[in-house]
């Protein structure tokens, strides 16, 4: 792995780990056993770090959210794809932790992000059209496919922010597995739409998702 | 009106119209004509003023909350009651572009918080339940309820962030009308839930509130 490679997995480790705003890169450098200067020679200052690993979460998500190359898709394959998201989401937690403040410090991030949403957006309603043709899901109107996306993206992209809002005392931890309950959510979203065949399938895998609600 | 009173009044304009950040206890003194040192004496510093501004917030969202007293409601009514929450998010929008920045900073903010998103949920689930009483909507299960409500509630938090990161060129500011065409998303989340009576209304009263996609 080059020097530049492993700044910026060693600083997604320890974002992650202790949040981004306790972690510096002197604090970098010193767990890598390199000079702060040798850092600095690849990354000017955090927020350079960050846009990078901003970079490589777009390359996964935009990788698996190019709807699959399979002609018809399962509803297993839907659970798949949504534990992909989930995934990627874990990996890269502190991004989304503090994803406003991030946006607002760099105009580069910003404008990558309104693009990167946009081109989500799109995949998202493509993927929706695909589990209609595959008789997952119901056939529906090109605006109720966009709305069902947007609603969609905003319940993933806001189930950390919820979270976060409603994790409690300070300290405590989001767990994988309370992340992974958005999953839960987002499904409730399609269920009206499913097909009789699909309904079965869905709701047995949608159930180890489910979150702990009063 | 009390000194008081004037302060948190006078920072909730200046805060919205300005941005929190861009506003100190020094702006918000000399914009009421009285010194730094008379407000000190009411107020510590700006994040107790936030803290009582949330409480005000609070106290108007738990006013619409407590469901409608008519025994049945209308599609008419639900409207109403979604355009009084948009007109709540819109009225003291600076507190909802920075509140988790807030409740971090802030361990009582954290805690009421925690409270008042747990009501709200509790009284989403009662409205949406009344709604149901009333034949607008479908009857459903406990467990399909409380997943309705919570992502209603997901929605209504999360369009906030979903069009500040979404808004482009920084310093572009979010209007009342684009804020209020969250309206159109939280409505598309109880259409296939409608009854036949109440679905030609709902979505004549919807449209008014659509989002531009592309």
């Amino acid at each position: 792995m080059k020097t530049r490679e492993k700044i910026v997995f060693a600083s997604l480790e320890l974002f992650n780990e202790k949040g981004e705003r306790n972690v510096s890169t002197n604090h970098i450098a010193a767990h890598l056993g390199i000079s702060p200067g040798n850092l600095y020679y690849h990354y000017r200052n955090k927020i350079d770090i960050i846009y990078e690993i901003f970079l490589q979460y777009q390359s996964l998500v935009d990788g698996y959210m190019e709807a699959p190359s399979k002609q018809f898709l399962t509803v297993e394959d839907q659970f798949l794809f949504l534990e992909a998201v989930f995934e990627g989401l874990w990996e890269f937690r502190f991004l989304h932790r503090d994803l406003e403040h991030y946006l607002e410090s760099d105009p580069r991030l910003q404008k990558d992000y309104q693009c990167f949403t946009q081109r989500c957006l799109d995949n998202i309603s493509r993927i929706i059209g695909k589990l209609e043709d595959s008789s997952v899901l119901l056939p529906m109107s090109h605006q109720l496919r966009r709305s069902f996306a947007l609603n969609t993206w905003i319940i993933i992209t806001g189930w950390m922010s919820y979270l976060k809002m409603t994790a409690g005392c300070e300290g405590q931890r989001i767990s994988k597995d309370r992340l992974r309950q958005g999953i839960y959510q987002v499904i409730h979203l399609e269920m009206p739409y499913l097909t009789p065949e699909a309904l079965q399938r869905t709701l047995r895998l949608q159930e180890s998702f489910k979150p702990i609600l009063q």
